[in-house]
């Protein structure tokens, strides 16, 4: 679309230093009207987008730009993960506020190159536009699938059992916009076990666990007392246990998986990740969860966490 | 990310829509953590990304929810046609304003899927979000390079014909909208010419042109009397010439390519295209453009199209 002075002056200062950052699948970077990639020919490709608005999933102050461009592609990068993918390389659409001024842009695309570095993905294209409306960033990253394919989220049996790396609830109070993306353990776990099912946890806990029975066409029972709870979600005081919290929240930007008995046992013996995984129940036959507490009673998992989810807000 | 449980119901109309126009590239469509596509293991993946925000390239009304959402996916496909691309999938994040309800994103998504089945284009996967601030409309566009690879525009020779295909100056009367991109016919120029350089017109023909000759550290002859003007850019009507238009308008989604003098010869004595096709100047040593009128003058051509450009405005 058309550019104004002040935009191509942008595109120009990213297009330099995104040159910095390439690597060797990018055949023509920023500059062109399309960039050219080299992806490995037996792969499938996998291609994910999210977008983050400004009043919607932070506000800012107290975001800052930074923390705001890493998180966007933070999230992608949860995503490829949560495929056990391989990220290669990102193109990224902007709406800046024409009162954040040049620096605005250039602080978000400084969060987002670090963690691309990290992660070795080239950012290879974008449409950076200056507007009266509030932030928009809009995020579209591609990987390659690994190993046997794309894990997908249809694939849970009964007899699995469910897990998780690391704790849940209280992201919002900054873990949010910190989170490590799974990538690694996602590799890991692929190479290592026969994964089934897989996702990245965005919508809670409850909420996306939902999304495997459904699409999985089975139940499940988790352990109340096996779900790992953070710090974060301990500290929160507003009424709501921190099992609740850990169970809706949402945005921890953990795994959620399963696999065969025989292979959750031997990853609870060893350290393949060097991340804390967790057991928290098992796939049976039918549909929907029943959450067994510790003192044996059971309680129906509703979708959304608990029975005063949060259906019609944006957690984010 | 979070979604309320609106945007699942979106998504899911969205899902079962797609699923009816899947491609035979698709491996995993919309709902999971991200689409999987098999590509040609030759071919080099083009990508591109626009996006479309309301006040700034549209206001609507008068523009249409469904014009907005062709236009999206158009103004991509044109950024592919420039590479001589073949076009195979689409992912769109989205954010609606909350007073549209839920027919602006299904009428967006009724614009886009029209033109993506007229493309052969599967839409694999979105972030579609409700918020209290303008439309934006974010359309990423996957390509395979096509022949001897993606046509870049640094490489247009001194010598070299510079060719149009359609006509200039206006399009925002319309046409802007209603553009057929001008992918068969750089299809057809790919395979039966050898292409030097070529993009297609969004900032103005003299823009563009110029975009060509910086990355290709060349320069340019122009003829008045040779570029193509619209018939939009003639019935306006506010002091400058249809020339001035044609030069700097934009949106015009024109291809501009350079090629052989022997190759331009054949090209205008044929009609391969069935568009019509124009020869508007040459390439030369040196850099920058000179524009040669019908009296014999020459003037210099700017950047912008013309001395009182809209170097500062968005004209889309």
């Amino acid at each position: 679309v058309t550019n104004s002075a002040g935009e191509f002056a942008l595109i120009e200062w990213i297009r330099q230093r995104a040159a910095t950052h390439a690597n060797q699948a990018v055949g023509i970077g920023i500059g062109d009207d399309a960039a050219a990639l080299r992806l490995s020919p037996s792969a499938e490709m996998l291609v994910t987008v999210d977008v983050l608005l400004e009043g919607v999933h932070f506000k800012m102050p107290p975001a800052t730009p930074v923390e705001v461009g890493r998180k966007a592609l933070a999230v992608n990068l949860s995503d490829i993960a949560a495929m056990a993918g391989q990220p290669v390389a990102a193109v990224v659409g902007i709406a800046c506020p024409r009162d954040g001024g040049i620096d605005l842009p250039r602080e978000l695309h400084e969060g987002m190159q670090t963690l691309a570095d990290e992660f070795k993905v080239a950012i290879v294209g974008g449409d950076t536009n200056i507007w009266d409306g509030p932030l928009v960033v809009s995020v579209t990253l591609f990987g390659e699938a690994t190993g046997s394919g794309p894990v997908r989220r249809d694939s849970a049996r009964p007899g699995d059992w469910i897990m998780t790396t690391g704790s849940f609830g209280g992201s919002l109070a900054g873990q949010h916009f910190t989170f490590q993306p799974r990538l690694l353990e996602a590799l890991a776990l692929h190479r290592e076990t026969s994964l089934h099912a897989m996702l990245d946890v965005s919508d809670g806990l409850a909420a996306d666990l939902h999304h495997i029975l459904d699409e999985s066409h089975v139940g499940a029972i988790l352990q109340a007392d096996e779900i790992p709870i953070s710090e974060a979600a301990r500290l929160i005081n507003d009424g709501r246990t921190p099992l609740e919290h850990a169970l809706s929240d949402g945005e921890d930007f953990e795994l959620l998986f399963t696999v065969s008995p025989e292979e959750g046992r031997q990853l609870l013996g060893t350290d393949t990740l060097g991340t804390p995984i967790s057991h928290i129940g098992e796939i049976i036959d039918g549909s929907g969860c029943r959450l067994v507490h510790g003192d044996g009673s059971e309680t129906n998992l509703p979708r959304l966490g608990w029975e005063h989810g949060f259906a019609e807000t944006d957690s984010g």
